[in-house]
């Protein structure tokens, strides 16, 4: 049922507004007390029409090497947009559009840029249950409480703990779809936004944002801004509106580590071909101690120290302990420092990594490569080509050679240790000062909007290319994630609690109604 | 074109047989100045239905899993050997059964058992070039120099150099046919073999041969023979005939270490989180030194001393200089010693390694768990059970919480290193004293069958589940490998030189008829 408190209102800033009501019949708003209670009013009698809004976006594939696809989605994007009376318009790169918005307000002195990205991560179907990828289905809970799925119910009530299954349904197609609804509502209930609105929604996200940095310097004029509102990434673990001043960068890198020129019998050849994959195995086992702390040298060269308002805002966060024990983490790594306090460094991840077969498909063999695909998360002032650079070290100071191609039979012949790595441009990491005005002021309006004590995190563990937008445009980085913390985001079975789709849409409009 | 020498023959011991020549025509044969000239005249007269033969056993997928498939190989040998008049027998397992087949020879004081597989490697379609891998095809040499395929011609010499691909080809369908052609090829000959044959076709070796223990012993008096010839594995790398005394055991284990209960998004939780690869990597290093010696505790506490006989055939045979370069292997492990001198001792290899994804696959994540699959060959006497334990034992000791099984949330909050080990149950080595009568018996014949020099070989690296031949059966274990050094076996683009199936033809049928 509709959560709406049905008060009595005292002095309604605005007037009636007819909108549908849950059954879908016409319903009277009272004059409401807030414009935040407006809002709501409007969100709870259009629960079904929003969700099956997102539903419908998220049935089309959108990972940004899929031309066809992703080109389908920014098509649909334009009509979402234009639906709202947003002037749009396709920023071509290489891959695929930027789709760019507009929503001009006469006598505002100020202008919001909001970016989202409507591509998605690539996908393992096999490891989604009970449903493909992009069939995007609702559950009356989490996969585990709830493992039984259900398509959107033509009536009856919508609840909050409902859970929308499919790729991007947190990241990042929700946080697009609060935005148009949120324009939705701010009309419903007669309320102009309070400052020129811009939109940004980046096709190729996932990849790396390939082309972000050039477009951005590209249109400046365009897309300048006083305030760049991101939205992106799930709330903090405790569930409370969230709002991050920063966000780390990101530069990803593959290692190859060679062993005979072709998979070998373990038997005939094992114990004398050399195997790389105990090889990558040393070579991995070198690059951080027993703590997890990186041991390659200079990883942590440019980290700046925190600051006290750093430490405090670290100190004021909630505690994770229940959050540990869901992901059953015994011991996690730091010695005791808090998760946000760990995303404040740098770090080394080994995201992948892959030799020959295991399980069912194993082969007795001495494999004749090993792989492992790493991401470097950065932090101010670390640049990506640095952080790239500092690996490629260490790899050669553990007595290996180097290349960047696949080797040919005299370069395997001339180099006992060899490796290949190949590393993505990357970005670096944004920090807008815990005192920025323009910063405090989204937060007092996330206050507002949604009558909680918003969670305000110094920096984000995850990344967003969020630097553009200070370093070209001088634009005021916030961060706004609105989605469920254990929405599965770059993994299997991601999903988004409808509660946080509305409450998402109350958290924009007030921010787009902010003084 | 056949390579028969056409001599005039001075002295044959037998009389004229007709037999169809290269062209298929009726061809005279000559009275043969030897049997090994007799036998090899009927194979080149033969070469295009031997190799049809082969082709069309090739066809049959045959990975032991594959259970009706597996029965259709099972079926086929059943056909195929009694069309040579042996008399067959399926011995029923839990799995697929192992083909019986016998062919007394009165008079006969020896009973030779020949033991082959008729199973083969799982297989990665995506990983074969130009054909699926029961779709056996030709090549004019070998892949890299000769992509293109073809079909066997219905006319026209079939030549020593082509090649067949395909799974099995090599390991172990080919020692199969090449057994029923030197029957077929005695016979043309007019000559009766001087032993009593006995045969044993096995159809899960590849799955790690588990029944064939228990089914020796159950068929003790059905099995019984003086000597087992165990037709697998490939010739010495020089391509000389190759008679091998010894082989080593096997037996796998998995070994899976656990991060977080599900994938996390590897900027919120990377370096908090613990990173299981990480971990992976960071134990398997543990396992060996530089040099790639095993540094488990009591891994090489059983291995016998190499006595002055096997050091001196070790010093025999020839060097492996161009198979090293072939393999693109800068510097072999054991600090310079031969592989056939790292083969008489125990292995460690990790045959695959896994964790989420790598390449384009990769995604942002701090994987849920990390797998390695590992395989270890045993020299006498290591018994199995043993080095599984001691491997267990090294992950203890590195502080490892050891499981058996998929742990629950309770386990892994109680254990921040914690990891599940499964193992098969493996087989222990075999060796024939270098000075065994019946065992240089065999390498005698083989000398005379192929007018070469054989390569004697104290053990092989490979394994296959000999020790039950003397150990159940008290019968003297000689390893007979006729296919080509570089045929990939178990590994993609499998394949047989074809000269290889037809001098194995004339080998097989000199052990037939050995004094």
């Amino acid at each position: 049922m509709p959560t709406l408190p049905r008060l009595a209102f005292a002095s309604g800033v605005l007037g009636f507004a007819t909108v549908l009501g849950p059954a879908g019949l016409p319903a009277q708003v009272p004059a409401a007390r807030t414009e935040a209670e407006a809002v709501a009013f409007y969100v709870d009698a259009h629960r079904r029409e929003i969700t099956a809004e997102l539903l419908d976006f998220l049935a089309l594939p959108n990972v940004a090497a899929d031309t066809e696809n992703i080109r389908r989605n920014a098509a649909r994007l334009v009509e979402m947009m234009e639906a709202r009376g947003i002037r749009t318009r396709l920023l071509e790169t290489d891959g695929p559009p930027m789709v760019f918005g507009e929503l001009p307000v006469p006598g505002a002195t100020r202008t919001i840029l909001f970016y989202c990205h409507y591509d998605g991560q690539p996908t393992d179907a096999s490891r989604w249950v009970g449903h493909a990828p992009w069939d995007p289905v609702l559950r009356d809970g989490n996969l585990e409480s709830s493992p039984e799925t259900f398509a959107l119910p033509a009536e009856g009530p919508i609840e909050d703990d409902w859970r929308i299954y499919g790729r991007s349904a947190s990241d990042d197609k929700s946080p697009i779809v609060a935005l148009l609804s949120a324009l939705d509502a701010l009309e419903a209930a007669g309320l102009q936004p309070t400052s020129n609105l811009k939109f940004l929604f980046e096709g190729d996200e996932e990849a790396g944002s390939p082309h972000l940095d050039r477009l951005v310097r590209e249109h400046e004029d365009l897309l300048v801004a006083d305030l760049a509102v991101i939205a992106d990434g799930p709330r903090h673990s405790s569930g409370r509106p969230t709002a991050v001043f920063g966000v780390r960068g990101i530069v990803t890198a593959e290692i190859t580590v060679y062993g005979p020129t072709v998979p070998l019998h373990s038997g005939h050849y094992g114990n004398w071909a050399p195997n790389p994959a105990e090889a990558l195995a040393e070579l991995l086992a070198t690059a951080q101690d027993e703590d997890g702390r990186v041991t390659i040298a200079g990883w942590y060269e440019d980290v700046l120290p925190l600051g006290p308002a750093d430490a405090a805002a670290l100190a004021a966060l909630p505690d994770e302990e229940e959050e540990r024990r869901r992901l059953g983490i015994a011991l996690p790594e730091g010695g005791g420092r808090s998760r946000w306090e760990m995303v404040t460094l740098p770090s080394f991840n080994v995201r992948g990594m892959w030799s020959a077969w295991v399980g069912d498909q194993a082969r007795t063999i001495v494999p004749d490569r090993a792989i492992a695909s790493l991401d470097f998360r950065l932090v101010r002032d670390i640049q990506p080509r640095q952080q790239v650079e500092r690996f490629v070290g260490h790899v050669i100071r553990q007595g290996y050679h180097v290349v960047s191609e696949e080797p040919d039979l005299a370069t395997r012949l001339g180099h006992p240790k060899l490796a290949k790595i190949e590393s993505t441009r990357g970005y670096p990491a944004v920090r807008t000062p815990l005192d920025d005005p323009a910063a405090r002021a989204v937060v007092e309006a996330v206050r507002e909007a949604t009558g909680e004590e918003p969670v305000v995190i110094p920096t984000h563990g995850g990344s967003v290319p969020g630097h553009v937008f200070p370093d070209y445009l001088g634009a005021t980085f916030v961060l706004l994630p609105i989605v469920n913390p254990d929405n599965n985001q770059h993994s299997p079975n991601e999903n988004l609690r409808l509660g946080n789709l509305f409450s998402g849409i109350s958290i924009f409009a007030g921010v787009m109604r902010m003084p």
